[in-house]
């Protein structure tokens, strides 16, 4: 006599907590879709995965400019965590921007293909998924963290994010990494456009990579100097509250040849066991997550209002131009309007 | 007998359309400081201004990375439109990041005086203001819209707000300016990244500067391949509806002489006219304007929320990092809380 069927969402997360990387993928696909059946999956995935409360994923931000060699760092990284004996799944924000090409799933899949063992199959322990990025600015999707989310369950010990460093996304990668690694390369000329000043302060590892071209020693000074400068101020508006702060790690890797590659795992390792030992690990998660849930929270506020008073944003966006009403009333209204 | 004294918003209204100019900037002073006091000067200045509604100020937003000589070419273009006899208001916005030092106003009120004519005083048709950017990365601050519209209202013929281009602010920045100027230099190397990839779409007009270095014809190429790619693939998305679009003009400068400066304003000018003449101006502003009322709407439910029930949101955040919730069902209990 045959089992009783699971309901599907049941069946969906157990195949996944059996290492059946098929329903893993679709149920990104769901979630990139807003499906409700994945989002019963992804419910159903942690509350029944041993993984989840536990933080045992480190998520780790990649971002950087195009041109610096990220996606071969990332190749990297899976090789050396795959030795470590860890699962790795790999989440490619790739920018829906007509300019961004972006063919970076398919390449990637024929790099595992050609890393791969004897056989030429792919590696069961590396997932690897390209996800679309929000809206014009590169903003990552919302399904970016869920699926961090559900890569934890699933038993992925290191969630990788790469994204190409572009508005929203810079802001999106802090809420959601654990850690962010800022990868760099040496320019020549003006090496301070390398780093964007106010984007130095998402980064809790920098890695200077092609450090093999010249002025790699330039671009690591004038890194360190800019996070001495800014933990200086920062001290002198905190009063000097204690002993001098420990500056953020500045690496430098040739990832071609795998050069600085044991040092930047180190310097993962030893972020990882001080975010674990501190408790700043669920403090950090609990932050990005209460900014999600504010998201979330005004979009459908908006969603709510368009359907309860159509037109209303855009006739008041419009008397603003005209000059016959300021912003704050009209965002007063809109309120009014919510909670009518 | 005396005048009747007239309410303070009034006064200070009529002082500013005068051209007193430190009451211009009290207002924006008042502005940034959330004053509701400045929100009734600025009513009554747009509500008193005959500019207003006519959308008589362009709105030029001039961004790039820092050493790409951006606010030389925003002190010529002053210059340039004193001399076609407009008055100029700049807002440079300063990011308040350590990392970032930022004595933009100091410096630029040293060159103004410098150019001043022969008495050494500031030239009145000009205005300029230092404004702290918002948050970690760099996002305008409400007072930055709010305050080129109080400059359009005092009868600012072109309002320039400079900016580095950093996360939020390049958001922004594309929501506010009725023009964005992207401004990128020759490098060497790996040109790509002078101008990233997803960034590349809010700008109107694109200036390579320090065109005297080399290599400035291969950015100047690289921007426009870029450009025409990006142009080709909308217009398959669009399924070719209609002729080829127009691509924004990509011009070489060297700001510290003025070469290739009448150019830009040339371009500046078509665009302006070309924003009016199509009405797009109108509907780009209350774009803007939506966008504006939208995160203010947000912020004030946020405030609302914390006063209706202090600590759920956090409650929530920690549910989720636990696996207990899910980031839907926590913004939708907030959204309850909202209406409740």
């Amino acid at each position: 006599m045959p089992a009783k069927a699971l309901p599907s969402a049941l069946e969906a997360a157990a195949s996944i907590l059996r290492g059946d990387e098929r329903a893993l993928a679709r149920l990104i696909t769901g979630l990139e879709d807003g499906d409700p059946a994945a989002a019963g999956t992804l419910r159903a995935l942690r509350g029944g995965s041993a993984a989840v409360g536990q933080l045992t994923a480190q998520v780790v931000g990649v971002t950087g400019p195009p041109g610096s060699g990220k996606s071969t760092l990332v190749d990297k990284l899976i090789s050396a965590y795959r030795a470590k004996g860890l699962r790795v799944g790999v989440l490619a924000v790739d920018p829906s921007s007509p300019f961004s090409g972006g063919a970076i799933l398919g390449d990637r899949i024929r790099m595992q293909r050609a890393e791969a063992g004897p056989g030429g199959g792919l590696d069961p322990g590396v997932f690897i998924r390209s996800l679309a990025s929000r809206g014009r600015l590169g903003g990552l999707s919302r399904a970016t963290a869920q699926s961090a989310r559900a890569l934890e369950a699933a038993g992925y010990g290191v969630v990788i994010v790469e994204t190409v460093g572009i508005g929203q996304s810079e802001i999106d990668i802090a809420r959601l990494a654990d850690t962010v690694v800022l990868v760099s390369m040496p320019g020549s000329g003006d090496d301070i456009q390398v780093i964007k000043a106010g984007v130095m302060e998402i980064g809790d590892v920098f890695v200077v990579n092609k450090a093999d071209r010249e002025g790699s020693d330039r671009v690591v000074r004038e890194i360190r100097a800019m996070l001495e400068t800014g933990a200086t101020l920062r001290q002198d508006l905190a009063l000097r509250q204690g002993g001098a702060a420990e500056l953020q790690p500045v690496l430098k890797t040739v990832a071609e040849t795998g050069e600085g590659l044991p040092e930047l795992v180190l310097a993962l390792d030893a972020r990882w066991a001080k975010l674990n030992a501190s408790g700043e690990l669920a403090s950090r998660r609990a932050r990005g997550a209460a900014a999600e849930a504010r998201s979330l929270l005004a979009e459908r506020a908006l969603a709510e209002l368009a359907l309860l008073e159509p037109g209303l944003e855009e006739g008041l966006a419009m008397e603003i131009v005209r000059g016959e009403r300021e912003v704050a009333e009209a965002a007063e209204i809109l309120f009014s309007a919510i909670r009518k």
